[in-house]
Formats: structure tokens, C-alpha cells, sequence
């Protein structure tokens, strides 16, 4: 087995999140010109930005999103200290995941402004996240069976801190999914709840280092 | 709490700079074909190529903004050593920004080589700016609060050096924002005086390492 | 002779690689909009989805192509040591190629999903992977020749596993490219075969470190 | 003054270097559909793709040429140590132009292969490289002026056969302007060696390491 240190598959993951986030900019279309091309004065391109703001909203809840999955990814590699062809594997499938994300989060901005009956989108979105949930599940599990690719002074109350915490996001967000189809609202707001949850380490004040 | 090194975060954040300063050239769009496809004559080249300057401008303007952040950014984390999950949010809002930031530039751009007397986009950028360096006080003063998140060997002096130069950004960026509803040259006169002021280091030559 | 550790040609190529493996997304479009710009109720929001699945199969594909490109190419590094000027050369063609990548990769997805019957999309896409297989040998053999960059301590068995497999690489791919003039299927299915080859390590598990 | 090693200094311009060479990509729009958005069949594909030989021969120009700038990027970051403000805004100049490159090389591109009579492409070609050999060298100076910014164990005979190789690049790029006027092919030729003489050392073999 090809066991090596996580250098480079840092720097490869770190990139692949980099360029995900930027990119989320490229949907914003600021524009100054009229259908037609001329110039707009003060008053019409205040009328012109206000009607964007879903795309804005989608950019910030995109860029949270891909910046939270950083912060976890991050997180995760605190312990896992070599790896093998396998991990990189999963590594690649959980990439696949964040970089689609923006497009689910896109649709979803698009059509909750103006169609907040409909829920598809909702629930495009709550199964994206819920996939992405299970990649995170598959890569840690893997990387820490057995202790297998974590460093070897790992406090094991760490690992079982992040083990719990990931125990219930696939469920969770399994049901954010379900809601999607029952009322949209609330499975937005349960999306909400969850990438919070995420954000914060596991068991927070542990110690000191 | 998780404090570790900022090598990733550092890596990160240079990949997001990269892009962000990358996909500025995107704005661009040279053309040697006239509306109906047919390739021009240098005569007709040069003409188009010419009305083409405030894309040109706002191309240069915005790489330099992102630029100077860049060094900024750079400066800050000479002095940061660790980091945790509060500074890795301060760090993904500021991003935000600078990913954000070739957009009111591009929109003052292309207004202010037609409509000078428009007072909207200078406000809009003078703005945006001012978001940024409350976002970089923010992160700086979460890092340096009791020497929290530095490095043990941090020479106080660069840190109130960097302390001071930071207190009066936000509030001369709100000058600003002020003034571009005045008199809009003066505004961007006093951003670029800003740009400059913050690309230089906080109390100049002070010692060779 | 200009002869340097690879660190700089890693993360130049690590970033090539994860800006390739990111503009992926970009040849997804999805749009809640129909062709006048209004937003799309539930019912043809799934039609119009359902009609894009050759878009999401090139992107897996595509994305399935890179990272196992990326992991060879990872693989090789840990043998690399050292660089010069050729190797930095030999390594600018296969990213060259790398890049491209996805052109081929859309063009088979978009004509195959629709044309089973013609063959020059496969072909060409079969093409492209045998020149990247040639690649991929010229930037072995140039390092490995005399163990010219390879590191001091490197296992000769670990060199001889991937001779081995390097050398069948580009004659199976050019039976694909023939492959594809003939049955567009086998081809195909050879592709795969060949990637999933390549995936795994040339002489699986042999110690672990 | 803040002097610090270049460790993301050369990780923010590998970054930019990344990027700007994989965004080449975009400009080759393959398409496997006609005008009307029906699929084409193998004669017409055929057809299609030969018409967009100039976009692959700018495509394989521009990511040679930035290949070579970062080879000599690379290069004289081999001696150079530290950094100060001084060297990031050079840096910056240079990242600026590096990122700029594409656009006058699919000017030329596209207008060479029809209008090979029209002289302005390749003045703006040639003059883009010009002012590049001059960021090079305003990097270098201020780099090497009194070894200010090189490492202690630098060979002073590496710096003497950058300082020559770099003192003939801007007058020869000059002359190749010139020539743009005159006669295009000539001027293209000299580019190309210049590319070619760029690529390689200063004084190639001098010792192994």
C-alpha cells in the first residue's frame, strides 16, 4: 500500500475548496446597462441591484456552506495523519459533492423568492446536503477504523467526539429532506440549524493547547 | 478548542486571493470580430480595442485592491501563529468580501466613464470598503486580543503599529462613502490615498531581521 | 543544471489540477427558468433536470478522469525528488493535456447519449487518453531513468511495479482508439477498465510503511 | 521593514500561476451542435472542429508561454529568500501581466490565421511581452541590487548569468515589436526563440547538485 503523509492531498483539497468558493461569484451578474445597452442613471440601477438580492443571498449561503465543509474538512485532517488510495478516493468523491454544491443552493435562492409553494428545490437541496453528510460519514469512518490513518498521539475522546457528531447528520438532514416536501420553511431553517452545528467543533472547551 | 497552526488556513485563504485575482481577466473581453462574426482590419481593431479602457482601468484597479488585501493579509498572519473556529469565520466573512470586491469596481468602472455626475456606484464601492475594513479589524482585534492567537515572540510594538493603522481605516472608508454622494472625484481620490496608505507596512522601517 | 526539490512543482500542479477538476461544474447549467426567463414550476423543473443527465454523467466522468490523473500523478511524486528543467517541461505537457481533459470528455457525453451510432466523439476521446498515457510515460522515464530524480531511499521494486504497469498503458488505450472505429461500446468499457487500472497502486499491497 | 521568508509569496503566484493557465481552457468552445442546437453527425463534427484550429494552436501558445514565465518565476525564487513590500508589488506587476497574457495571444490567434496582412495583433503581442521582460527584470534588480534580498549561500556565478540572460530580453522583445510593423512572420519567429531561450537556463550545465 501507497501509505504517505496528507501534504498534498491538503493543498489538492485546499485548491478544489478555494476555487469552488470563488467561483460562486461568477453567478452574480452586476450589471450597469440597460437591455439595450446604454447606461443606467442612479435611480434605475438601485431598481436594478434590489432585484438581485436572491442572487446575493444565494452567494452568501453558498459561500457559508462551501467555507463550513472547509472548516469540517479541515477538522478531520487535524487527525488523520496518513493516507492510501482509498482515502483519496473518498477525499474525491466528497470534492464532487462540494464543488456541485452552488447549483442546488442557486435553484433554490432562484425559486423560493418567487415560488415559495414549490418543493423541489427545497428538497434538491435537502438531498444534496444529505449525500454530502454521508460522503463526510464514509471519508472519517474509513480514515479512523481501527485508528487506521489517524496520527498516533490522537485523543481518542476527539475521535469519539466527531464520531458522534456525525453519527446524526445523515439522519438529520434525512429529515430536512422529508420536510422539503411538507413545508419548505422548516426545512430551511433545519438546514440552518445543521450547518451551525457543524460549524462548531464537537465537545467545544476541551483544553487548552 | 481546536487551536492549531495557520498553514492551512494560510493556504486557503492564498487560493481564494489567487482565484479571486485571476477570474478578474474574465471581465475582458477583447474581441478581433465585429458584431455579425467577421474578423476586423487593424484600423477598425485599434477603435474597438480603444473604447475598451474602462474595463482596462477597472481590470487594473480591482488586481490591485485584491493585491493590497493580499499583502495585508499576508502582514497579519506574519504575527498569527494558531488559529480556532472563531478565527477561521472572521477569516471565510473577510474572504467574502474580497471574492465580492471586482464587482463594485467593474459597476464604477463602467459608469464613471460616462455618467460622472452618478453618484450611486462610488457610493456602492466607497461602501464595500468600508465593509472590508471593519472585516479586517474584526479579524485583526479576535487574533491579537490578549495576544490570544499570536505568536509568543510577536514584538508588541509591530502589534500596536498594526493596531493604530487599523483604528482609523474604517472610519476614513466612511469619510469616503460620505463624499461619493458629494463629490464623487474627491471619494475616489481618498480611496485610492487609502489603497496606498494600507499597502505600505504600519510604522515603516523599524529593524532588518 | 538547475536541480531542486519538486515542492513549487507539486503545489503548481496540485493547483492546476484542482482549478481543471472545479471548472468542471461550470458545464452544468442548470436553470429554473424556462426560454423566456420565467421561473419554472415543479412539474418542469424535474423535465428540465431529467433532460440534463448527459451534462451530470460527463461531469462524474470527467471528475472521475482528473482524480485518478491526480492520484498517478501523486503516486509518481513520491519517487520524484528532484527536479530540473526537463521535468518541469514534461510536466507542463501533461498538465497541457490534463486541462483539456474535459472537452473530449462532453463532446462523447453529449454525441453518445444521443447518436449511439457515430463514432468520432469516441474516438476522439479514446485519442486523448492514449497521448495522455504517452505523457504520463515521458515524465516517468525522464525521471526514472538511471534513477536520475528519484529520491535516495527509493524501493527499486516500487520503480519496476510502475514500469510495469506504465508500459501496457498506452498500447491498451490505442486498442481503445481503435476499438471505437469499430463498436463504440467496447470501447468504452475498455476506458473504464483502463482508469479504474490506474486508480490502483501497480503491485497493491506490498508493506505497510 | 516586515522581511519574511517567500513561502506564500510563491504559494499566492503558484496559485495565480494556476489558475491563469487552466482558465486558457475556456476559451476552446468545442460543440457537438450545429447553429439550431441539433446534435451533428461525424462529417460535420469533423467540420467543425478543424474550423477551430486557431483556438487550439492560442490555447497550447498561451499555456507554453505562462509555463515558461512560471519555469522563470521559479528560477529566480531559487535565490531569492526574503521578501519585503517592495518585491510583493513587483510581484503583483508581474502576476498582473502573466494574467493579461491570453488576450493578446487569441488576438493574434484568431486574426493571424485569416488577416495575416494586419500588423496590429502582433504589435500588441510583442509589446505585451515587451513590458513583461521589463517586470521580469524590475523584480530581479530590486531582488539582487547589493544580494538584498537573496539567500546567504547564493552562487554569485547563477546571478551574474541571470543578470546577462536578463539583460537582452527587453531589447530583443523590443526589437520584435519593431519587426511587428514590418513583417509579421519575422517577428512571430523571434518570439518564439525568445519563448525558447527563456526556457532554459542561464548558463545550462554548470554542476549537479
Amino acid at each position: 500500500m501507497d501509505e504517505k503523509n496528507t501534504n498534498r492531498l491538503e493543498a489538492f483539497s485546499d485548491g478544489v475548496f478555494a476555487v469552488a468558493i470563488t467561483l460562486l461569484v461568477l453567478n452574480i451578474k452586476f450589471s450597469g446597462l440597460d437591455s439595450r445597452g446604454n447606461l443606467l442613471d442612479d435611480q434605475h440601477l438601485w431598481n436594478n441591484l434590489h432585484d438581485q438580492w436572491p442572487l446575493l443571498v444565494a452567494y452568501v449561503t453558498s459561500f457559508a456552506t462551501i467555507g463550513i465543509m472547509w472548516i469540517n474538512h479541515h477538522r478531520l485532517f487535524n487527525h488523520i495523519k496518513r493516507t492510501d488510495t482509498g482515502l483519496q478516493l473518498f477525499n474525491l468523491l466528497l470534492l464532487l459533492l462540494i464543488v456541485f454544491i452552488p447549483f442546488p443552493t442557486a435553484l433554490l435562492a432562484q425559486q423560493y423568492a418567487v415560488h415559495p409553494d414549490q418543493h423541489l428545490a427545497a428538497a434538491i437541496y435537502s438531498g444534496t446536503n444529505t449525500i454530502m453528510a454521508i460522503c463526510f460519514n464514509l471519508l472519517w469512518r474509513y480514515a479512523s477504523y481501527h485508528n487506521r490513518l489517524l496520527g498516533k498521539d490522537t485523543d481518542p475522546r476527539s475521535v469519539q467526539a466527531i464520531n458522534r457528531q456525525y453519527l446524526f447528520g445523515p439522519l438529520l438532514y434525512l429529515i430536512s429532506f422529508g420536510l422539503a416536501w411538507i413545508n419548505v420553511p422548516s426545512s430551511l431553517i433545519l438546514n440552518l440549524i445543521l450547518a451551525l452545528f457543524f460549524a462548531v467543533p464537537g465537545r467545544p472547551p476541551r483544553q487548552l493547547t
